[in-house]
């Protein structure tokens, strides 16, 4: 018989975000709370009566249930700072690097640190909850490789023998809305767009394939407002055409040669990506929802706070 | 004898700024009027009026004086629509789309038209206003070649046989406004630089020259604030980084292999572009003050309104 009882609180708490799962020995999970407030959006000092509040059903039906948390709750300015761990960062490098934030009340709580890489030249990058969803995503593919996870600040890793190797982050959903808000580039992306839903996407990926010289992104950036002019797009397609093209950039770059790569986002968000890698040569492989408590589960594993 | 009377009056009309120049038939500035509304700042219908009181003291001085317009006074936001004309275009094809504007008391004002083209791909482009100023720096230079006007909406454009005849628009100086303004990375960029000064521009300078693929600027731009986090750049040189980085980009797409350029801008972006060019290989030099109406007195020519 499987012994289904509460053995480790998932915490995936982000910027903005808290999502809190109860889970098994076995890794399987019984429970979610998926409401809470986000650990950048909490001051110092609040966390833990804001973790003590969420989980006190959970307190009150099974007792104390050893606590993992990742994501940005481990950033300076979150709960407590779990320093960077540098490439290359697998689920033991990742435990290793763990830190204990006292909560007398919840029995402490275990929060991951994030991933940070140099590159040849000497720039630095940073990521911090993703590394546990890659981790998640690898125990649940079992495959070395390519791993993107799209958004405000999309990651691009490499994995290989367990471990990050290697990764970048591109600002590709920052650079869309700060253009698509702030930008001349809005102005015309109001309203429904005029021709079949899609095209203006399409038709992005298609100028980010031509395009030839890094530079070229800023000025193909610029047709998102000379297609409205000249009456060749208009309204939702322009903005279309904008995500296309940062999408498109994106991946041409991020897929560093690769063909194939697993995506973890939201269904939303995964299938975009997985259109435009169709259409520019990069087979994206969805991976399981719930990537950061598998990832999580892993590291508990290498802790001894689940059995291995 | 030079005949030193007011023979022209050139009209510097953008879309937020306003100059007039007193010319004699020779084309010398006799008298400028650095002040007054730009053309998109003013409402239909008051374009005239404004243009009339802004000249009242020529008039009175001079009587009426053949008066010639160019940039987006020009545009259908503007006091009247000349169409943009397709490239090639030189003197003669401007002066031939340009219309005018009936203005009773001011004898008429002769508008000039923008520059389109349409890339081998079929993606369209517009300049408006910074035609007039390579026509400027064409008659004073007297040479073809390629042409940049560096600024929220930098233009490159390629002159052959004294016709414009292919250009692009990179959005440099609004990427940089919306990303320093708007975005994550503009949080660090506050206060002082903690290195030499121009360092953080030198930095981004060398990584525009280290991108390989377009998508690659999403991620550079990124590290304008990783290099914050890891403490190696911070506030002013973190901004410059930036600058660098796009401004590098931009002048390696935008020069098309070309070791040379002509630069028409205001002193300090000619001096930032020209420093960025040495270091990457694309020697810059400056245009001649008063391009506008350089330009607008090569067109006036072929219209009459000067002698040949």
């Amino acid at each position: 018989l499987v012994d289904a009882s509460p053995a480790l609180v998932s915490v995936d708490w982000g910027t903005s975000s808290f999502r809190a799962y109860l889970v098994d020995r076995a890794g399987a999970i019984l429970d979610a709370l998926p409401e809470g407030k986000g650990a950048l959006s909490l001051q110092a000092g609040e966390h833990e009566p804001h973790l003590t509040e969420r989980l006190a059903d959970w307190r009150a039906a099974h007792g104390k249930v050893p606590i993992i948390a990742s994501g940005m709750v481990g950033a300076r300015q979150g709960w407590l700072e779990a320093p960077y761990v540098a490439c290359p960062a697998g689920a033991a490098e990742v435990a290793a690097a763990s830190v204990i934030a006292p909560a007398p009340g919840l029995g402490g709580v275990r929060i991951l640190p994030g991933v940070s890489y140099l590159d040849a030249k000497g720039a630095p990058d940073v990521m911090r909850g993703e590394e546990t969803q890659i981790l998640g995503a690898l125990a649940a593919h079992g495959e070395d490789g390519v791993f993107v996870l799209p958004g405000t600040h999309s990651k691009w890793a490499r994995v290989e023998a367990g471990r990050i190797v290697a990764f970048s982050t591109y600002m590709t959903g920052e650079v869309f809305a700060v253009l698509k808000t702030h930008s001349v580039l809005g102005r015309m992306m109001e309203g429904p767009s005029k021709g079949a839903n899609g095209e203006g996407f399409a038709r992005g990926l298609e100028a980010a394939r031509g395009l030839e010289h890094p530079g070229d992104l800023l000025h193909a950036a610029f047709m998102a407002r000379t297609y409205g002019l000249f009456g060749e797009m208009e309204g939702a397609d322009l903005a279309e055409y904008l995500s296309g093209l940062l999408i498109g950039a994106e991946i041409l770059s991020g897929a560093l040669g690769e063909t194939k790569a697993i995506v973890i986002a939201t269904p939303t968000l995964t299938a975009r990506y997985t259109t435009a890698g169709a259409r520019l040569g990069v087979k994206l492989t969805p991976a399981p929802e719930n990537c950061a408590t598998l990832g999580q589960i892993e590291v508990a594993r290498r802790l001894g706070m689940l059995p291995a």
